[in-house]
């Protein structure tokens, strides 16, 4: 039923078709429009979503009112605002669509029973915070050992389609440095 | 047999009895003296440690051989390389004891069994790695949106008795300033 999501689940744990059934029953198919939200600071964080299809931009709005991006979500991801969904309290940050979007909503409320039913998915999910937690201690890394430009030919190095795909102003909120220092490297042609 | 862990795992989840006793056949105690290392970078991550008593700091050595802290180990905290255990790979990273400490090890290579035999330790390790993720992602929000200063007030705030437990060098390759802005922040009484 949803053969992309199978496919990325099989990379990590085995489901059988009865399993596979009873997540597909609980999952909301989405669609959005490019600069539509699927969240925003205030509301409560509905679940976890999967990328079927586009890419979206995860970002808070900081002290000085610039949008600061934290993450963004590409097909075969899963987005969502998990200091919401732990702690039971309005997201702190907005999840908007960059380009036309199709996802997968696990609501949160269908979430535990899923676990108990199909512990698998549990596992999957495990790994799937394993892996985001990896990436951002990574990016911590990162940031505190590279310097602007090296962190931008490292970033276009691992992602390069990507780097092609979003507006240069969001790469570079994500990446901590002004729009004109990114502006700067590009005419470098990095 | 390890009352402090079980009062944290309560915290979130329930275990029977017979539960509790299948987690802790499969931990090891261990104590580690001031200055010892729980993992160096090169070898195999053991496990997730438990921390009962003590102090530990996580590390990796950047390209300028500085030592870069991503993360300390506190009491009631689990420590781990997750890159080196999620993807089955030598650890990037040192974790060296800062006090004497005493930890527990639930080994990687148990850990899938318990899950399977006690699926609630499983949700446990899974709330634990959303909290961390979660911290993470804050982490990375402040040290673009703050100042060093800001930075190391709001962490004071956060952790007064933690800054005064760790050497200054520490917190400041924690917080990623260099040892002189410390001295100078807290030669203004912070």
């Amino acid at each position: 039923m949803f053969p992309q999501l199978s496919a990325h689940i099989r990379r990590f744990v085995q489901l059988t078709a009865n399993e596979e059934e009873i997540l597909f029953a609980k999952l909301q198919h989405i669609k959005l429009k490019r600069k539509e939200y699927l969240l925003q600071a205030g509301k409560q964080c509905a679940g976890n979503y999967f990328v079927l299809k586009g890419c979206l931009r995860q970002y808070f709005v900081n002290q000085k009112l610039n949008e600061q991006i934290i993450q963004f979500g590409l097909e075969d991801w899963w987005i969502a605002d998990q200091d919401s969904l732990l702690n039971h309290q309005p997201a702190t940050t907005y999840i908007q669509a960059i380009e036309n979007c199709e996802l997968l909503l696990l609501p949160e409320n269908e979430r535990q029973d899923l676990f108990n039913r199909v512990p698998a998915v549990e596992r999957y999910f495990f790994i799937m915070m394993q892996k985001a937690y990896v990436a951002s201690q990574r990016r911590i890394g990162f940031i505190f050992n590279q310097s602007d430009e090296e962190r931008f030919r490292y970033f276009s190095k691992l992602n390069p389609a990507f780097v092609q795909r979003v507006p240069q102003y969001m790469l570079a909120s994500y990446l901590g440095f002004t729009p004109q220092f990114m502006s700067r490297l590009r005419a470098k042609k990095v």
